[in-house]
């Protein structure tokens, strides 16, 4: 009696989760050092001591009941202000209280910001290769995914397809930037481009299109790459943030939506994505965590791993005869396939004991993603496996 | 460009949310201790020390990396087999850690199992007068909300109604208890004569009709009642729990669903809880606050200042002259208003700086909602305004 959708979505599972699941099995049995597995993006890098002292400094200062207890359903108005503040200093942009929502996470975020704009049938633009978790976000309010094919030379945005996809029932689009499985990040060049394109459509057909910006990686960035901010260049903005990576807190589920005032309906809307924050169930963010957060914001876990790791492996992988573009973010790398079904090459690389997820799951197929947000032994250790991947299928 | 639903949501507010956040103004122009807010179940009695301990202890003595990071979409195996063996303990039940799902609060293990089985059109009873967010977590699944009229001599359950109100698309029933708004405990007969019912409307329809049992006042009792547990009494049958009243912890936004192996196709529902869990946007319920629990789990904050406030306001309110039940758990008291209209009493209430919430949000007009959950000097500052209410209106 669960439902014909959830009967499906069971049925298809999700990859990614599932070798989570099926690598937590092989590393009970074969031990966690004989199992390479760079399926989820899980960081391995802990998070700053500051966030132990940031914990225990607020346990010993605030009063417990206003750090355990309800707060506004967009969150603690001095948390959001400080918030709103860090990112006007990093990005001169002019940001209040008002227009940071805390929510659960970074799939929080996009909930309910889905819930906030998406009507049945509502169009929804995705760049391929793209995080598969979208498509639920979508489907959950019965909006419909428009899948742009891949730019293969640069996995940046395909301008072409683009503009073919875009219709009169375009409500939005989902940019993700650095990306996931990429490692891409859309050149300022590119945003101009998009931010152009969007806007003309929306005069066209006259109403918002809005630009819906994934940033879980922005802090993630090799060799000084500038990630835009999107608020900076579309006024109908949303951009959902997590700490999840930044801080390596993935499982506390803490992040905000940004809803700068240049949004169409600025009042209605924030109220609204407060509702939606009550409603879908998620009430208010993690409270201790909010608070931990206004802490440490600008503060990152030491990243520095995740820049050796894409050396390390981007060197030795493309030696082997990988093809890839190089990541500049987030810590993926998505390399081609040796086989044309990625998920027969996935499956064979199990048999080395290596995690890595199908293209296919990124409508993608024929590459595969690999999350280097690993310890530096399991690169080193994984090495020799990648090696006679390569040698066997190549 | 937010979505008509969103809109009527946003005009339509939460009445309990919106006195929060008057109750917060009020507070800062006459002074909190000049503001009585009965409005929110918003915990006044702060955390057992236990909670502060096992944060710290937690940060000692557990791997960071494991504290703050993925786990499985349910939660941590460990923490769902040590609730499981506690819920074992006190109910005689045999569940394991597969029947224990990690939620964000009850809400979250609402929508989790809303997500699960409801499909368009299908219907969910509830008893009024309920908490009016069940409507939203119905909606928001494009479930269509049944409300069984009141049986106002004890606030259990309409019976009569209820047998009229059950059709072929009745897929779910909500109980609340102990309840919200009433205090009412339903009684051992009572869930006995509703499970018969429900039994025999399964087979005369040929499917599952789902008792969701949202508990998160379980553990406020007066006088040693008994709140029978739903999995004894029935095999379709969910548990939504929260530690929010019972720790003092509702900004933390940890619960999760008891999901027995008498569940009709109880592996595909687990593995659908897992699902929605995740794609629904909450991907785990709060890391740190699942391992906090499972240390804490049988302790609860200081509860003997809500039995005080419910003698003293029970038996002052009764004195002047307000006509109520007198609750048997929980931390709200429902009795009626001397004006037949609702909303003008709580208005009338707030002149007196009194904030309490009219019984026409929870489904029962001509009733209002008090919160005990507050400090002794709150109810009892309160009570000339509620006298002077009384002598006024009566």
């Amino acid at each position: 009696m669960i439902t014909p959708k959830m009967q499906q979505l069971v049925a298809g599972g999700s990859v990614i989760r599932a070798m989570f699941e099926e690598g937590r099995l092989m590393a009970a049995k074969y031990g966690a050092e004989n199992v390479y597995d760079f399926s989820l993006g899980n960081p391995n890098t802990p998070p700053p001591a500051s966030v132990r002292e940031a914990i225990i400094d607020i346990l010993n200062e605030e009063p417990e009941l206003m750090v355990h207890g309800y707060m506004s359903n967009v969150g603690y108005e001095d948390v959001r202000a400080s918030l709103a503040q860090s990112i006007n200093q990093k990005q001169g942009t002019d940001l209040t209280a008002r227009n940071i929502v805390m929510t659960v996470g970074a799939a929080g975020a996009l909930n309910v910001v889905m819930k906030t704009i998406l009507e049945p049938g509502d169009e929804v633009l995705l760049q391929a290769p793209f995080f598969g978790e979208y498509l639920n976000y979508i489907s959950n309010f019965d909006g419909k995914a428009v899948i742009i094919p891949p730019e293969f030379t640069t996995f940046s945005i395909n301008f072409e397809k683009l503009e073919e996809a875009i219709s009169p029932k375009t409500k939005a689009m989902i940019l993700n930037t650095p990306n996931n499985p990429t490692g891409a990040i859309y050149s300022e060049a590119d945003i101009t481009r998009l931010c152009e394109m969007l806007k003309s459509k929306e005069q066209e057909y006259g109403h918002a299109i809005y630009l819906i910006s994934d940033e879980p990686y922005r802090e993630i960035v090799f060799g000084g790459e500038e990630v835009p901010y999107l608020p900076k260049y579309y006024d109908n903005v949303f951009v959902g943030y997590s700490y999840s990576k930044t801080l390596s807190l993935p499982g506390e589920r803490i992040g905000y939506i940004v809803a700068p005032n240049t949004l169409e309906d600025i009042d209605g809307t924030i109220a609204a994505l407060s509702v939606a924050n009550r409603i879908l169930g998620f009430v208010n963010a993690p409270s201790l965590m909010q608070r931990v957060v206004a802490r440490l914001d600008g503060q990152t876990a030491d990243m520095s791993v995740y820049h050796e790791n894409k050396e390390v492996l981007y060197e030795a992988l493309t030696s082997y005869g990988y093809e890839m573009v190089e990541p500049k973010g987030a810590f993926y790398m998505f390399p081609k396939t040796f086989l044309p079904d990625d998920k027969a090459f996935c499956a064979a690389a199990k048999e080395e004991h290596i995690l890595i997820v199908p293209g296919s799951t990124f409508a993608c197929p024929g590459y595969f993603r690999l999350a280097f947000c690993v310890s530096r032994e399991t690169v080193k250790n994984a090495l020799p496996g990648f090696k006679r991947l390569a040698e066997q299928y190549k």
